[in-house]
C-alpha cells in the first residue's frame, strides 16, 4: 500500500502503458466529420473495456442522441467523498494535413515527446487518469475516495447533448466535487490550476436602411447609411480606452482582491514574447489592469465579425442595404450573461440612429466560472502537483470558456477544480500535436497523490 | 428653309426613322463582354455609314486602343459657332434576361414607347442627333453651325481610353462648347437640363492588427480590435447630423446661391414617394438643407462597403486579424478631389486608434463640374426646350458624375450642356428599357432648333 509500491508498479508496466496510449491515439474519433461516426464509437468501445479491466464498476456507454457518452464508477470508500472526473474522447479535424511531420492517427514517440492527435487533448489526459487508477488498484485493490468518471464524445462538436445528458442522469451523478483535465500549464511548462474561466453572450447587429443597395450618387447625402451607422453604433460601445459603456455593464463584476493581483503578478509572463507571437506591437485595454488581469478578471466587448455593401476589388458607389456585426463579450465572475444581454440589447437600440432599422439577435451565452483558490479540492490538488512537479503551481485565470465546466457547476452543483497537464505548445486543435511525456508520468503520479489528499475533503 | 420643311420631311419620313431606330438596337453592342466586341464594332461601322450618308463628313472610325470612337464634323458655317457632341454607342449588360418581356436585341413599338436595350441609354438620343442634322441637312443643305461628332464604344465599361484619345485628338476637337445627350428628364417626364453633377473620390481603408485571427477568449481585453477601431474611425468622421468632420473638408465648396435655392425648391420632387421608392421611412442629412440640396449641392461621405473576420452562420470567437472598409465621398463644385484625398487621409491617419496599422489606398477620383444657369449655351437649350415641349424646363443638379462631363471640361475646356431627353422611369441599365417616342419625336425637333438658337452664341 506503500507509493513505493505504486512506483514500482508504474516502471514495471511502462512499456504495456505507451502501447495502451498509443492505441487508443491510432482510433480517429472526430466528433466533427459524420463519416468517423463508428471511429468515434470505437473510442468510446475501447474506453469501456479498458474502464472495466482496470476495476472500475457499472461501466455503460450510454447514449445522448449524438454521439455517447462513457460511465464508470468506483464507490467502496463509505467516508471519502466522491469525485466526478470529466474527459473528452473525440478528437479535433486533422486539417490542413500537410503541415502534419507524422500522419495524425499513427503516433509516435520522439524523445520525450508523443506525438499524434488528441496525444494531449483531450485523450492523452484520460488516459493519465487510467492509468492512475489502475495502479492503485492493482497494487492497494481499493481507492481512497469514490471516483465516477464521464468521458464525452463531442466535445468538440459543440456538445450540443451534453446539457440534456447531464440534466437527466443528475441523480447517479452526485458528488463532491468535479475535476476536468482537459486544461494545460502554464507558459514554461510551468504546473498551473486554472481557477478561473470567462463566460460570454455572442450577439448579431443587423441594420437595414433601403429595401436594396442604392447609387450614391443618386442618394448619397439624403439617406442614413446603414454600414455608416452600425460603425456608429460600435464605436458608442467602447471609449477609446477600452472601458464598455453600456450602462450597468461593470455593476455585477467580482472587483480583483489583493490576493487575486499578487498571484496574477506572480505568473511568469513575457509581453513582449506574447505580442511577438501575435505579430502585434502594443497591446491595448482598460487603464488600472495588467495584461493578464485584462485577459483573466476584466470582461470584454468585441466585434468578431463585419460586413455590409461592396467587399470586391475596385470601386462600387453604393450605399448598403444593410450591415451586419457579429459582437460577443466575455464574462467575468459575477456577471450574469443574461442580464448583460438586456443591458447590451437596450444600450444598442437607444443608440441606434435614426433612419435606419437595427435588429438584434441572440447568438449563445456561457456563464463564467471562479473557484476560490482556498478550496480544499484546489488546496489539495496544488499540494499533489508540488510533490510530483517540484514546484507549487500556479494560478490562472483564463480569458476563453468551458462549457462543460459551467454546466458542471450549475446542473450538478459541483465545485469544479481544473487540473490539466498539456505543455503551453501541445499544438492542440494544430499539426502536431504532443504531449511532453514527463508531464504525462508525472501526472499519474499527481493524480494518485492527489485522490489520497482528498480523502479529508468532506471533514 | 422654314421650321415646315423640317417638319414636313420628318412627317414623311417617320417610318424610315423608326426602321432606322429599331436597326441600331439590334446590334448587341454590349461594351463589358469580349464576346461582343465584334458586335460593338458593327455599331461603330453602322453609325460611321449613317454619318456619311446623311451628310456629315470626315467621317472616321478612330482607334483608341480598346473599342473606337466614331468621329465626323461638318464646319461650313464659317461665322458660326462649333458645337461638340458627345454620344455612347456601347449598351450595358442585359442580365438579369429572364425580367424581359421581349429579347433585349429585338425592340419593338408598343404605344408610344420603344423598348429595347439602348433605346434610350444612349443609342436613342445619338439617333435623335442623327435625325436632327439629316433633316436640316435635306431640306436646306447646310447646318447654321459647325458641328462635331465623337460618339465612345467604352462608356459603360470604364471609358478606359477616352482621356487619351482626346488628350491626343484636343487639336482637331476645337469648339465653342460641348453637348452630352446622356441624360433624362425630371421627374414626371418634365423637360430638365442637369447643370450640376458631382465628383468623387473613393479609398479602401485597411485596419490591420495581429498576424492571423486570434481566439477572442484568449486575447480579448489585451490588443486593440481592429473591426472596433475601423468603426471608430469611421464614426469619427461625420457627426451624427451627417455633418462630415474632416478639417477643411467644407472650405472650397461653393455656397448656394437664393437663385440656386430657388431652382431646386421649383422641381416638382415628391419627398414621400421618393423614399417610399426606396424602402425607407425617413430622411436623414445635413441641417440646414433639402433633400434635393443634400443630393446635389452638398458633398457627402458614405460607406460603401465594410468587412472584417467572421460573416457566417452563428458565432465564432475571433479578434479579426484586420478589418476593410471602402469609403467615398461625392464632391460639389469648388471641390478639388486632390485636396479632399489628402484632407481625409491625414484625418484618418490622425484619428486611426493606437495598437493597429491604417492604411489607405487611393481607388479613383472625379472632379464635381456645374454649368452656370445663365451660360448663354444653357439659355438657347431652354429656349428650345420651351419651344418644342410647350414649358419650360427644369435645372437639375445629380448627385451622380459622368466622367465624361469633366474629361470635356478639363482637356478640351469647353463649357458642357447636359441635355438629354429620356423619360425618368426609363429602366437604363435594368430590364425592359425603353424611349418615349413624344420625347424623341419631340427631342429631334428641340435639337434643330437649338442649332439654330446657337447661331448667336459666339456674339
Amino acid at each position: 500500500m506503500s507509493a513505493n509500491d505504486i512506483e514500482t508498479y508504474l516502471e514495471q508496466t511502462k512499456s504495456d502503458r505507451m502501447n495502451s496510449y498509443l492505441e487508443f491515439l491510432r482510433i480517429p474519433s472526430i466528433s466533427m466529420l459524420s463519416e468517423n461516426e463508428s471511429d468515434c464509437r470505437e473510442a468510446a468501445s475501447w474506453l469501456a473495456i479498458e474502464l472495466k479491466r482496470i476495476g472500475v464498476e457499472n461501466v455503460e456507454i450510454s447514449e445522448t442522441g449524438g454521439l455517447p457518452m462513457v460511465y464508470g464508477d468506483w464507490l467502496h470508500a463509505p467516508d471519502a467523498p466522491t469525485v466526478l472526473v470529466y474527459g473528452h474522447y473525440d478528437v479535433q479535424p486533422v486539417e490542413p494535413l500537410d503541415e502534419w511531420e507524422i500522419p495524425p492517427f499513427e503516433p509516435v514517440v520522439r524523445g520525450n515527446g508523443l506525438y499524434g492527435r488528441g496525444a494531449s487533448d483531450d485523450k492523452g489526459q484520460i488516459h493519465i487518469h487510467l492509468k492512475a487508477v489502475e495502479s492503485i488498484l492493482a497494487t492497494r485493490g481499493h481507492l481512497p475516495i469514490n471516483l465516477r468518471f464521464i468521458f464525452e464524445g463531442e466535445e468538440e462538436a459543440g456538445s450540443a447533448n451534453l446539457e440534456s445528458w447531464l440534466e437527466k442522469n443528475k441523480e447517479r451523478l452526485s458528488a463532491d466535487v468535479a475535476v476536468i483535465s482537459d486544461t494545460g500549464f502554464f507558459d514554461g511548462n510551468i504546473p498551473a490550476i486554472t481557477i478561473g474561466l470567462r463566460g460570454i453572450v455572442y450577439i448579431q447587429v443587423d441594420v437595414t436602411g433601403s429595401t436594396s443597395d442604392l447609387h450614391s450618387g443618386s442618394f448619397g447625402g439624403t439617406v442614413q447609411n446603414p454600414a455608416n451607422a452600425l460603425c456608429e453604433i460600435i464605436s458608442k460601445l467602447k471609449d477609446d480606452t477600452g472601458r464598455i459603456l453600456v450602462p450597468g455593464f461593470y455593476d455585477a463584476v467580482v472587483p480583483l482582491s489583493d490576493r487575486d493581483r499578487e498571484a496574477l503578478a506572480a505568473l511568469p509572463f513575457d509581453e513582449a514574447e506574447y505580442l511577438a507571437s501575435i505579430g502585434v506591437t502594443d497591446t491595448f485595454g482598460e487603464a488600472g489592469y495588467t495584461t493578464l488581469e485584462r485577459r483573466g478578471a476584466r470582461p470584454t466587448l468585441d466585434v468578431n465579425g463585419l460586413w455590409g455593401g461592396f467587399q470586391g476589388e475596385g470601386s462600387k458607389t453604393i450605399i448598403p442595404a444593410s450591415a451586419h456585426a457579429k459582437i460577443s463579450c466575455r464574462l467575468v465572475a459575477g456577471q450574469d450573461p443574461n442580464d448583460i444581454f438586456s443591458k447590451l440589447t437596450s444600450f444598442i437600440r437607444e443608440i441606434s440612429p435614426r433612419g435606419v432599422k437595427t435588429n438584434i439577435e441572440f447568438l449563445g451565452a456561457g456563464r463564467p466560472s471562479l473557484t476560490p483558490m482556498d478550496h480544499p479540492a484546489v488546496k489539495a490538488a496544488a499540494a499533489a502537483l508540488s510533490v510530483t512537479f517540484g514546484r507549487e503551481p500556479v494560478y490562472v485565470r483564463e480569458g476563453g470558456s468551458i462549457p462543460v465546466c459551467e454546466n458542471l457547476e450549475s446542473i450538478l452543483g459541483l465545485p469544479v477544480v481544473l487540473l490539466g497537464f498539456t505543455p503551453p505548445n501541445d499544438n492542440a486543435h494544430a499539426p502536431n500535436e504532443w504531449m511532453d511525456l514527463n508531464n504525462y508520468e508525472s501526472a499519474i503520479r499527481t493524480v494518485v497523490t492527489y485522490w489520497d489528499a482528498l480523502v479529508s475533503l468532506r471533514g
